[in-house]
């Protein structure tokens, strides 16, 4: 008999640059705030899942989950670092509530943190690689903006898509990351400004790229056995998908789309047990921004080809028909690789709450999408408010 | 309800340097053979877990789950790489074990790979040095030998330890890899040779230190209605406990033992219900020499202070009371880090199977030791014969 899984606390640190702060002390503070929310004792922690991707290369610092748990003083438990390169925070998630569903434990531990804002973008560029398959993308000199670039291009040509539409989609997330106190780069943009930004791989300039970041996210898993009454209200954890695509571009059949994404999108919804429909609030991976607008399609939300008018006419808006990245997403909020997956659940638990500084009212459903590499690794989660 | 898990097939590269062949090859390589030797259907099986600890900085590869299992054909399944410095896996057998036990598929795919030797010493150490806290430790200037040339100094002051009994260790496992034609260094030396190799950190001398090296191991786990009379001979899964240690050396009560093989060692044999004298095989972490001295007496296998008199004395040589690595160990077969804990069971595997090159005869039950860091992460497994 598997046992029902609730959010009981969540904690993060800004993200952005943290100067003076290492990768153990960011993800310390937001384990010691989740768990403080929670009010779960600590010995009843029974697992720690920490999601990280580069703090190899970028920090010569490994085996962060028991270093991490030896600093919150926990138990003798598994404590265990996945990486699936920019979904490594969502396998992580999804690992702690496998882990309470089946009762290995009654609550768990997840925690995902990156520190890359001391490395030198060369650096940064060549640890960031890491997530593509070396024996061929790698070596062609393809980066990860190139990739986006070119699915820009085949987007643009397939359906029409204008620079406005992309920039619809800049101004949204920069503009929700101003009231998010969190992320690390909100800000008014015109489109003005974000078309004269400079190209970083044209068609991307400056603006349709996330920033490089640093931070942690934490959230405590239990069983509704150990939901105190008066605590942090909980929320459900109604699924999480885990999938893989194809590691190679080559093995893409379509690069405007993510077979991964599409896949547990699928198992998400069914694992749920509600629809499309049903979603009040989602935050998605968009790494860049043409790819909020290929994420939105793979997830099922519009037909194809859609995301980009969607965008543009404001319906994934605060207030709009589906509100995506409230948050302010990847682009504003920031992207430290290995927490950004568990910070999406964090805001969404957030908005479940009714908590959120930009809230999405009367939320009942949220999603969360989080995807690594050149789509090769992708998780979907879905949350539902307690009562709903 | 949790359904019973067994070994259906194994696979292997050598152990040692393989110039020309890169990480996802040998990985490849290993789980080709195990998915082949199981007769299980490569669709059937429903996730992956691939143990590896510094691919990152050595060879500039991540999300490596993802990208082995497109190499390998499989399905869209959860593909996620998991990390404990050198007991990376351990870990990744376990949450394979646990997948199949908790019904989220019928049949796993564990593999284990490092790759190692083309990189320089400096980097080597440098990586190695990821599974130390940096915080504390790590600007010590303290690398892993020196660790164990300290505990070597508090055992022989407190126990009396003689060079010739460590030497007997290095005389057993060394031999015991002449036997396995996967072995790295196997050798016969003499107690001359070994005491007057080079030192490599006092009083620790080259023969007391496992090799740099290359290699991959993968076996494949299933549900009993998966598996095909007329196939590999399985091999029951009795336990697979994980926990955690102190990750800094200041926390650790007595450097002459590690708090995580003990609790891992209490909770394997609770979870398989059998008694340490049940056990006929042993491959345990030999990362050095001494280490396998601290280890055995950790695993609860003889008092303090006696696992030294049982190695000199050939009680732990194949014909022995408990013959432990028979494979050679890390000292002799070799220690691709992230490969080390699964190619541990495979080794036992072909005990319990009877096709041993180095066979302990009638074994019906085998434990393996994976310890990563200082401490910080152990796995220990027990195995059984399939009718036993």
């Amino acid at each position: 008999m598997t046992q029902r899984v609730s959010i009981v606390g969540i904690g993060s640190t800004r993200f952005g640059p943290q100067p003076g702060k290492g990768i153990v002390q960011l993800a310390v503070e937001a384990a010691e705030a989740a768990i403080r929310e929670s009010g779960i004792e600590r010995e009843r922690i029974g697992a720690l899942y920490f999601g990280n991707f580069i703090s190899g290369p970028l920090t010569g610092q490994e085996v962060l989950a028991g270093i991490v748990a030896d600093h919150l003083g926990l138990a003798n438990i598994p404590c265990t670092k996945v990486e699936g390169a920019c979904a490594s925070g969502g396998i992580a998630f999804r690992h702690a509530k496998l882990a309470v569903e089946s009762r290995q434990c009654d609550a768990a531990l997840v925690v995902g943190a990156e520190k890359m804002t001391q490395a030198s973008t060369e650096m940064i560029t060549a640890a960031l690689n890491c997530a593509m398959d070396n024996l061929s993308d790698g070596v062609s000199g393809l980066t990860f903006p190139g990739l986006f670039g070119m699915a820009w291009r085949l987007y643009e040509q397939r359906y029409g898509l204008t620079r406005a539409q992309v920039s619809a989609v800049v101004r949204k997330n920069k503009a929700n990351g101003l009231l998010n106190p969190l992320a690390q780069m909100g800000r008014y943009l015109t489109d003005d400004e974000i078309e004269q930004s400079p190209f970083i791989c044209d068609p991307m300039r400056l603006f349709d790229c996330c920033p490089t970041s640093d931070g942690a996210a934490a959230l405590v898993l239990a069983a509704d056995e150990l939901i105190e009454t008066g605590g942090a209200v909980p929320v459900r954890v109604l699924a999480s998908a885990q999938t893989r695509g194809a590691a190679r571009i080559a093995g893409h059949s379509d690069l405007c789309s993510f077979d991964a994404t599409v896949a547990a999108a699928h198992l998400a919804f069914k694992e749920a047990g509600i629809d499309r429909s049903d979603i009040d609030v989602v935050e998605l991976h968009d790494c860049f921004s043409i790819a909020e607008i290929l994420d939105s399609e793979d997830l099922g939300f519009m037909p194809r080809g859609h995301g980009a008018h969607w965008a543009k006419e404001g319906r994934t808006a605060v207030g709009g028909d589906l509100p995506i990245n409230p948050s302010g997403g990847l682009l504003a909020k920031g992207h430290p690789v290995g927490a950004t997956g568990v910070g999406q659940i964090y805001e969404t638990v957030l908005q479940l709450r009714g908590d959120h500084q930009n809230l999405v009212k009367d939320a009942a459903f949220g999603l969360t999408h989080n995807l690594g590499g050149t789509g090769v690794a992708c998780t979907v989660n879905i949350l539902g408010r307690y009562d709903a």
